[in-house]
């Protein structure tokens, strides 16, 4: 799975209608400390997540294994948020 | 899923018979602004999506996970018309 | 789906049965003029491509979606020969 | 397979429920002297791997073929630990 | 697929049960002389490739598509072995 930033919200009234009605986040992948890199692309929220959250992002056909997002046209699917990073026992990133 | 902005179209005489009466849309994977990055690819549009649109496109074998697209060799989807991109309240993108 | 330029063909004599008979072509993806970018790659044939043909090449599971690669271990399958590409009423490449 | 270094781990009280228990690690593509390349991403691990390891992660849809890892969310499989590399007759990386 | 020139072998005794007795090999994607470029990878080897081979190795879901790799956790499997590269009429390979 990615880590990856939530930095903004998409509208978008033309969709394909098992899309509907489901959250699609703009995310940044991030470095082990939380800094954004890479270009922006757009996963479903299955977890209530927010701006400004860390999250796990997966990718391909397992973003369709949430009982969300189950036969959905995503490539691309939120399933954690990110309390915590730890290498060798420090703290790299930790939610505020 | 990836934001990308709708470039041109294709035009294939010979090619499969699955993806004949397809439109098949170039597109260029698109910043969170709207603006193009990245090398032109070709998805299966599903919602009539024009030249000029930002769209929604996803993509692997979620690509097929539309009623349109069921079975179709297709590993590229336009499967939303986004109206507008929005990050910490401001909006960065609103289709014209 | 990636365009593509067809620029060579493989000779492999040891090869999984289920590829025997199949023509694999050497192609690159190429951009909305024709122009080739990126390394190249092999790709199933299933449209009598030749060599200088811009193609459409599908990627990943749904290289299988086809009638000819059904269950066949590709993950790169030449669905579509181009005839034209256009942008804003302008024709960027024109098969020759 | 990805060849790749654990380097980290990572806390998530909201997750999907399926990746409930399931250890998330934070891995780097590394080259073949165990040297991590490339930008850190989370694999679930299957076979007890640790920080330092050099360990073989699946990708895509064959990161579900684990018997614990069947149909859940991951895009990412920690898969197997490397005791060593070895190039014509040369050992490039030994577990310590 | 990718062409591939095989440059070593894996020892991996802590390993996913399915990959047991599978042979691992080190490949590094290569162009169309056979010249290795891009970062090594592992494959599961179904051709008894040795080192200094170029060959084929087909990724994501399809590398389960051969008969030694059916729901093996494997996302890079080698299913050729090149003997010739042509291009234009010109050998750009042989295997020696």
């Amino acid at each position: 799975m990615k880590l990856a930033l939530v930095i903004g919200s998409t509208i978008a009234t033309i969709k394909d209608e098992k899309l509907s009605g489901r959250k699609l986040l703009i995310v940044r992948e991030s470095d082990d400390t939380g800094k954004p890199v890479g270009n922006p692309f757009v996963a479903v929220d299955t977890v209530s997540a927010g701006t400004g959250d860390l999250v796990l992002v997966v990718t391909g056909s397992s973003a369709r294994y949430t009982d969300i997002t189950r036969d959905i046209p995503t490539d691309a699917t939120i399933v954690g948020v990110i309390d915590s990073l730890e290498q060798s026992g420090k703290v790299t990133f930790r939610k505020s």
